[in-house]
């Protein structure tokens, strides 16, 4: 299958599969667009919009299958092929995702983990290896590594995002609040801006407007 | 000042400040909606699209002013008006938080975190007192806390959702997973889902497509 999607229609995709995630675990089989718009503060012709550049996921009239729609989003954002990921640097950030994230939600697999402290180099942590950096670059020639989450101090990115970029390493999934505007050549950088949903609560939060409305995007 | 705007735009605000900071420490002074559109993955309709809803940022023909547009999209986030904000849970995540994120940057303050562990109540990270998650009840009482930042564990979330917003807090940055779906009246949450970003990325990384393209939204 071979797509050619908006990048925004691809940004709510996986606002769609946790949405279908969450109905399918209260039971619901079927639901309208209006009634999915409804729940997901989007326009029902929005929604009927974005499944159309998919191919549909059904009858309109009759309501959406749950399962099936949860099944195709899943399909389309690759999810049947696992992804591997290493994580660099396990200071309280990189802990926190090695110990608490859903890697596996995401169809990653997550192999190994990298810091500089001898004093943590060798343990697990929640299953995943804690190696000494100083092996990341035998540990790369000897694995197939597709992500690398980037939770280590500012001042080590740049150069890091370049050794893993000339390794092979094609998605760096970004904490570290530096701008990567090296050129990776076919690497991609998924920068993780928390602010951005700090700012927007306090938005609201600060009485300029009402409530996010019905064609808000919150989930 | 009060602006009807929608949610998908508020959405946009912390982006364009963000781009907007950057391009100041770039010392450029002047950009034309479609240089902006071309760096930011937004079509330039998009954006002037956008600024018409604040009313208008400047002259559209000459360029936008980068210090002018900065300062705007500040003010209508409200970044004038600092929020008090407190963390509950000071473990991996929590102190990621507390000693990395730039609270400043979103005219927020934080005034003290909380944890149930005794070991470590009474401390300081990076300024922040921790205090014991037993003094909750009390400070609440006795400060105006705008936003309460939620790194506890899962089990904890609805009933510290509750409390928190029986003391008046009317915003919770919910980064634990867990669907706070109880009525918490005027209380706002705003969850973090990690998962959308990591999503997008295997999406582009697993080739079903090209990297985002001139309608896209990375910044």
């Amino acid at each position: 299958m071979k797509y050619r999607i908006s990048a925004n229609v691809i940004r709510r995709l996986p606002r769609y599969l946790r949405r279908f995630e969450l109905l399918d675990r209260q039971n619901v089989e079927k639901i309208s667009s209006s009634a999915l718009g409804e729940r997901m503060g989007l326009k029902a012709s929005q929604i009927r919009q974005d499944f159309n550049c998919f191919g549909g996921f059904g009858q309109q009239g009759y309501g959406y299958n749950v399962k099936q729609l949860r099944d195709d989003v899943g399909g389309i954002l690759g999810l049947d092929k696992t992804l591997t990921a290493i994580v660099i640097g396990a200071g309280n950030l990189g802990r926190a995702l090695i110990a608490n994230f859903d890697f596996a939600f995401c169809g990653v697999e997550l192999i190994a983990a990298f810091d500089t402290s001898k004093a943590i180099a060798g343990t697990r942590l929640h299953g995943t290896p804690i190696l000494d950096a100083g092996e990341l670059n035998e540990f790369l020639d000897d694995h197939h590594v597709d992500v690398a989450v980037l939770t280590m101090p500012k001042s080590a990115t740049a150069g890091t995002a370049r050794l893993l970029s000339n390794h092979g390493v094609r998605g760096l999934w970004n904490f570290t609040g530096v701008d990567i505007d090296a050129d990776l050549g076919d690497t991609l950088v998924e920068d993780v801006h928390l602010s951005d949903s700090l700012l927007t609560l306090g938005y609201y939060l600060r009485g300029r407007t009402e409530q996010p409305g019905e064609d808000g995007d919150k989930l």
